[in-house]
């Protein structure tokens, strides 16, 4: 297909079509982390800025090293150090970047909508790494890459998603994806950690964490902010691993073929057992491989429509 | 001509001959930052290490970027990462930056002189990114890079400097390099923001906003640090809008031709008004282009007299 | 000979061959870093990951020179930044870092082991930089290359090392080293500054400054770490600088062939006088150049034996 797509704010701005096409394209570049040789020339001679307005390691690394890998020169931006510090608009800061000239731009910013508001005032294509608890699209692309390399299909695949689905990126842009894809996704939380209207996702939602996981291919857990029990979303972080936590128990009511999920980083003992973290059927470490190789992806293809 | 500069401390060693020639060399720069492919081999296989001992964004990842497009290798070395917070003293720090064989030495110092300390104590090559309120030469460099695009000449030309010259290393750069151009500079601030003896520069100081302005073809606006109040040299930062802000209504009385330059970050609302920022006879985002372009020119020529 | 290690833990790993290996290698890269165009390729290709779980400008800068140099790609990762933060395990930490298909890895800790418990859970190469008071094997080889520039044998080398012994991995890795190169190593410290036993080192241990620098050919001056003071391991910094500081004034009982080293950053006028520091004899500047040879060459061997 011809992808024309210039920003990736959010996968609600995607079809079907074009998360197959990054799902593909990413296939490629896979394979080349596997070679000692890792640098592959697409980006070369081209300006990355990554402007982390919200701390981050994991995705800020699987980013800065997917843009190495496609040769790209890559500047990194952080809160601290940025003049908003000093009062300037982020209007302002985000025309001085793009002024530098500067290709693209890879934000990660609290407040939902950043990513889209900046896009507005740049030439640059603009990736969303993450902006509140709205969409963090890189991830659930890279979850559905894993999925695809078990399962033969989305149509029908059962994926439960699991915890803290409230303040969640990760299952927003999840969500958002597998309904594109034809998934058929149950969620499972606590109702303190539940949207208040889920309604438009057309999707099922049940709180009995046995009932949920009966028959799913896919369980991905979410990461339990453990300051959510501070604002008193739940009543003690061990009753939470009673009620919600997924261990090696549980593999048996799964589907006979299943996959394990988490987006990291892992508090093993809560929403997970670090035995079913360690379990031949969690692909969480492939997962983070696979985000490498979507980033990639991601960022070759928007570069392909770069004025 | 022949450029046989080692440093850039400041615009006070610069001939006004080695100033041309550096703004002649920007313009190459400056078309290949409007490509593509904006890397150019001439600084690979060189190191430079950016010394940044006061926050910077903007300067800092103008250099960054500058360095990149020209194919050198950077490190960075921030103030408090740095050993100098384990007692070390700021020459044996530069001595082991040089030691590990780096070229060039970009340096930011709230210390005036730190840049020339460096430079006789390394075999580096050492550029002054700002030292507290002394010099800031790149700035000024892009700065009268931008005038060039606009004026034939910078001979009579009738350049208007506007704000807290006193604290100003932006100010202090522009005036020794205007005067050394041939250009008519005004300064317009109040009696407190001046400096106390500003005899030796031979320029027309005129308080009163309307008057500085009238004529002008540029309209340098500098940032007012907003601290300044507190410190008592402004009595409020709406006073200082009403009697030194500039606006779109001040356009008339400037020249026909004219241009209105801010070196950021701008306060919206105080020195600047948000309208004139976004007009179009505002340049300020050219001027942040122009500066990648300037401090390619600038590393680029003093990498020719590497030892 | 064949060089067959995958990590550099510690130089109690290493032979005496092993040893001489990295020397040699290091002196081919030493010329290197005499040239303009300081970039080889062998780790083009190839990514690093910086993990300095504790400060460090010194070591780390070398290190990304020493990457630079060789053409591989750097992420760097700070402790304050990572997910260990979010209170993920230093196992998890790694095992994600080493999917993202990093080649080789860098460590900095407080904790003595760090690097091995690293390697135990990676297949990327592990580089200790620095493990709290056990070893700093980079440190010593470089120490170790730069003997070798001012004399032909480590057999019967006479090597005073000065200082804080207890707390140093300088010391120990010196120390671990110089024995199995054969040299005569003699230990002048406080007894508060002593280990506990040193006995299975089978070295001299001698309290008095003058006895243990007499016929001295290298004398390696650690750093005092200042917080000593306070801890109460010496009475004053004063008091320590009469019994244990070295200066040109003892120049004259060592051997007339030698060296003085430091592994910085130096504390002028403690453990060495300023006039010792700037002396011919002193050799410090050249071990950090040295430094960076010396750790291309750890790198560059190490990624021979890369899966």
């Amino acid at each position: 297909m011809n992808f024309t797509k210039k920003h990736l704010l959010g996968l609600e701005d995607y079809s079907r079509e074009e998360i197959h096409c990054i799902l593909e394209n990413a296939r490629t570049f896979r394979a080349v982390l596997d070679r000692n040789f890792k640098q592959v020339p697409p980006l070369k001679g081209r300006t990355i800025a990554n402007m982390f307005f919200e701390p981050s390691t994991r995705t800020l690394n699987s980013f800065l090293l997917a843009e190495k890998n496609l040769s790209a020169g890559s500047i990194n931006f952080s809160a601290k150090s940025s003049s908003l510090s000093k009062g300037e608009s982020l209007r302002d800061t985000v025309e001085n970047i793009e002024a530098m000239r500067v290709d693209m731009m890879v934000v990660r910013h609290s407040s939902p909508g950043a990513p889209h508001f900046i896009s507005q005032h740049t030439n640059a294509a603009v990736v969303n790494a993450g902006d509140g608890p709205h969409e963090h699209p890189t991830q659930a692309l890279l979850d559905f890459y894993t999925m695809g390399e078990h399962f033969d299909s989305f149509e029908g695949l059962r994926v439960v998603i699991m915890g803290d689905i409230l303040h969640s990126r990760v299952a927003r842009s999840n969500i958002i994806g597998l309904k594109k894809l034809g998934a058929e996704v149950t969620l499972c939380a606590p109702p303190t950690l539940m949207p208040y209207d889920y309604s438009d996702w057309d999707i099922r939602y049940e709180p009995d964490l046995k009932k949920a996981l009966e028959g799913a291919q896919v369980v991905n857990i979410l990461r339990l902010q453990l300051e959510r029990q501070r604002h008193g979303y739940i009543p003690s972080l061990n009753e939470y691993h009673q009620l919600f936590g997924v261990s090696t128990d549980h593999l048996d009511i799964l589907d006979k073929k299943h996959i394990i999920m988490h987006p990291g980083p892992m508090n093993r003992g809560v929403e997970i057992t670090s035995r079913l973290a360690d379990h031949p059927d969690a692909v969480i470490l492939k997962q983070v491989t696979n985000g490498v190789a979507v980033r990639m992806a991601v960022l070759y293809l928007l570069s392909q429509n770069l004025n």
